[in-house]
């Protein structure tokens, strides 16, 4: 069976019974699973993850962009997150059975139909990208859906991929595209002092010349009065989690700071903790079919 | 559902035609998966591993204990293995949904129609052990089928918990307990002095001071010239495989020995490996549900 991850965030974080209606829309399809929801009210923005099989997933990607083009409108919406559209941006993610172009398939053929049937200025992004310009997403974003009411139909360069050339009055646009699956993985540091969790963040992040696929920024955590280098692993098999960690370990050091602890926020893949334990246990020739659960649902799918 | 392993262990490891005959009648009963077979021709032992719910599992293993005492003559039988049975051992493994005393009442159902259906003497060993000095294999096999032959009528502690106090003409008398999953794990060190493998199997193992759930010998390696510490984790969760490998670590340092590697024989719960990425990433609250395969199946089961 063949599994793809579907994330669309919509820019509406304060307003439940709209996040019901649009998770409704999305679920009423047969195959698509809810993995989680989750409402921001300082960002103003909602994040939905389902899974199930592409056809499903496209379809039920669809409709929740049509109820949220209906039930929000852009020109009162406010929030501490940048935004463009009422759907703000919906990867795909590859889970099971999938490459990442096949899921750029799936973004293309819904871009598509969201900027013929619903008139949206589809702009298709990261791996999905047609272009260097849009690869990034806060590229696309520039601007916002205010800024980039004003540029759409101005700068060639902003041009969207799909639909009218021509912002949506009160839904904006979307950015649809195809990502790898991102880990929100955090490190504590016993320290008081931010600028030692800000130089990490630096150290380790692709943009400043770390890891290719790491962001990085570095925070308080004034409660706990420690701070935290706070990371999006956007592609933990390019960039493995024990790598990570370990360079935090051996950046802190210099300082003569200890890492306190570590954390993952929302899901991860098993094969991302089962990398740290092969690293860290120096297994030779360990094979993924070793593990019981896999051995399981192997014999289980051939009866 | 529920899931309980069950892993006999047969007397027969040179005709492949004959573990054949005992395999098709345990998975001949629908519901019970073959995960595993194993023949060893020097141990002149098979290990077969089936996987499914209580009651087909209970039925397999029943079917193999009879095609085992149709097929297998212990008084024309050696090997280097330890044996008293055409069926040597049949433990119970919880695996899903399943207690330790939900695996102790199945043993004693299998012991009990084992006993009387088909004669042939059964001993509870560990989990299911009725007294002390059956809990250990080792103990109840003391003297193989030839000793056990004499013991079995004039030594009251020798008596079997089910079944005539005879020895079975050909099939011998066989063990059925419960144990929690066996990792069988082993740590390779660089050097070709096998004595510091052997002072460290000794250091960890639980009958000579180390951990609890630790079996462990030392071994070398001719071939890449190196020696191993072989251990059978008898109980991950009591006694992790990280805390095992930075021991072996640790004491392998003061000799001046690298640890090279380790590997996994066969099969491990992915528990296991997940509790070492907790353990060196200092992972901070995490929760099984984070884990992406793990709210899949859930999400699965749920619909």
């Amino acid at each position: 069976m063949k599994l793809v991850e579907c994330v669309p965030n919509f820019s509406e974080g304060r307003r439940p019974e709209v996040l019901d209606e649009i998770v409704g829309a999305m679920t009423a399809v047969p195959g698509v699973r809810l993995l989680d929801r989750e409402m921001d009210a300082n960002h103003n923005r909602a994040v939905v993850t389902v899974v199930g099989e592409p056809e499903p997933v496209l379809e039920g990607a669809f409709r929740g962009i049509a109820k949220a083009a209906a039930l929000i409108d852009l020109r009162t919406h406010s929030g501490e997150h940048p935004r463009m559209g009422a759907t703000d941006v919906v990867p795909f993610v590859p889970i099971r059975g999938m490459t990442m172009q096949d899921c750029v398939a799936l973004a293309r053929r819904l871009g598509e139909r969201v900027g013929k049937e619903l008139e949206i200025p589809v702009f298709l992004y990261e791996h999905a990208a047609t272009r260097p310009s849009c690869e990034n997403l806060a590229d696309v974003r520039k601007g916002q859906f205010e800024g980039l009411s004003k540029e759409i139909g101005a700068n060639p360069d902003r041009a969207p991929d799909f639909g009218p050339r021509r912002i949506h009055p009160t839904a904006g646009a979307v950015a649809i595209g195809a990502r790898a699956f991102l880990v929100a993985y955090n490190i504590n540091l016993g320290t008081r002092d931010v600028s030692v969790a800000k130089a990490i963040a630096k150290a380790i992040r692709h943009s400043t010349g770390g890891f290719r696929y790491v962001k990085a920024m570095g925070f308080e955590l004034k409660d706990r009065g420690i701070v935290q280098v706070s990371i999006n692993m956007v592609n933990f098999e390019g960039t493995p989690l024990f790598r990570v960690f370990e360079l935090v370990r051996v950046e802190a050091e210099r300082y003569g700071v200890p890492v306190v602890g570590s954390e993952v926020v929302g899901l991860v893949p098993e094969d991302a903790l089962i990398a740290c334990a092969e690293f860290y246990l120096r297994l030779e020739n360990f094979k993924r079919d070793q593990v019981l659960e896999y051995r399981l649902s192997e014999s289980e799918g051939s009866e």
